[in-house]
C-alpha cells in the first residue's frame, strides 16, 4: 500500500473501515474512484455528506426519514392495531420486502446486550411502551433478531408486556430458511426446526 | 430499496456503481455511513474528491503520483536499464508487492482491444518506444496481462522492440499460481504450465 501516492493511500484507509471492505476490495474502489469521471465521484462524496444531514428518525416509531414522520407512519393504510418490533431500520426495511405486514413499526435502534452496556434506556423501549400504553394497539410482534441479544430483547419485552393484558404478544418463528438445504444449516437452527415442528 | 427515504436511496444507487458492490452490500454499507461519525463520514467525501484532484500521471512512466514525477522515477536506487511495461498502475504495485523488480516501469495504460476500439495511439506505446530511444534501456520485460488483450499488446511491442535489436525483450511466464490446487486451475493455465514445462 506504502507505493500508492499518500492521497490514494488516504482513500484506501478510509474504504477499508467500511464493513465487509477488506484492503484488497478498498485498493480497487480506490482505482476505480480515480478513473470514474469526476461528476461521478462528486456525486458519491456528496450523497456520502449529505445522507447524514437528510435522514433522521422518524418520530413516531424510530425508523429512518427525510422527514419528522416516516413514510410508512403516515400512510393512512396501516393497521394501527398492530405493531412490529424490530431493532434496526434495516430490519423494517427487510420485512417491508416481504409484503406480509400491514401494520406499523416500532425501531428499537439495537437489542438489550449488558455485555456492551446497553440496557432498555439505551433503547426506544420507553417510547414503545408509551405508544402502546395510548391504547390503539391490540397485537404486539416481536421481531428482534434471533441472536442472544434479540431473544433476551424479546424475553424483556414479553415480560413488560404483561402489563396490558389485551393485547396479543407473538415471537417471529425460528426454523431452516424457506429454500434451505438442511446440509448448510448450523445445529442449534435445526434444533429450534425439530422443538418448532407442526402438524401438516 | 423505495422503502428507504430519498436521500439514503441515492446514496445506495451511487454506491452499486462501484464494481463489485451489488445492491445488498451497498445497503450495508450505506446503514454504516448513516451511522458513522459525521468525522469519519466527511473525511471519506473530502478523499473520494482529492483523490482525483491531487492524483496524476507520472511524466515519465504515467504511473499514479503526488506529483509530476513518481516515487519510483525520483528514486536513485533504481536500475535504469531496465524496463517492466505493464497495463495499469495497479499492476506496478502488484508487481512491487512482489519485491523482485528494482528496474523502472511504464504503464501503458491500458492494453490493445480492437473490438474496443483501443489501438496503439491510445495507449502509451509512443512514449514507451521514445523512452527506449533514449539508449539507457537494455532489457525490457513485457509484463502486460495474459489475457487475449495483454498478449496481444506484448506480441505487438514484443515486434516493435525488433527495431533494438541490442534490448533484451522476454515476457512474464504463464503457469499454475503457487500454493495453486491443480483441481482448480482452468484448463488454459494447465495447458500453458505443460507446454511450458523445463527441468529442475
Amino acid at each position: 500500500m506504502n507505493h500508492y501516492p499518500k492521497s490514494v493511500q488516504e482513500l484506501i484507509a478510509s474504504l477499508s473501515r467500511l464493513p465487509g471492505i477488506g484492503a484488497k476490495t478498498a485498493e480497487r474502489l480506490a482505482m476505480y474512484i480515480l478513473r470514474a469521471s469526476p461528476q461521478e465521484s462528486q456525486q458519491l462524496a456528496q450523497r456520502i455528506v449529505q445522507v447524514k444531514q437528510k435522514t433522521r428518525l422518524c418520530r413516531h416509531c424510530f425508523a429512518m426519514s427525510d422527514g419528522e414522520t416516516c413514510t410508512i407512519c403516515k400512510d393512512p393504510s396501516r393497521n394501527d392495531g398492530r405493531l412490529c418490533v424490530v431493532e434496526q431500520p434495516a430490519d423494517m426495511i427487510s420485512i417491508e420486502k416481504s409484503g406480509v405486514w400491514k401494520g406499523r413499526y416500532h425501531i428499537l435502534q439495537g437489542a438489550l446486550s449488558p455485555i456492551d452496556g446497553i440496557g432498555p434506556d439505551a433503547l426506544r423501549i420507553r417510547e414503545l411502551l408509551a405508544r402502546i400504553a395510548d391504547g390503539q394497539v391490540s397485537e404486539v410482534v416481536l421481531a428482534t433478531g434471533t441472536s442472544v441479544e434479540g431473544e433476551t430483547t424479546a424475553v424483556y419485552l414479553a415480560e413488560k408486556l404483561k402489563a396490558f393484558p389485551a393485547i396479543r404478544v407473538s415471537r417471529i418463528a425460528t426454523g431452516v430458511p424457506v429454500g434451505g438445504d438442511l446440509k448448510y444449516v448450523d445445529p442449534m437452527t435445526l434444533r429450534k426446526a425439530l422443538e418448532s415442528r407442526h402438524g401438516l
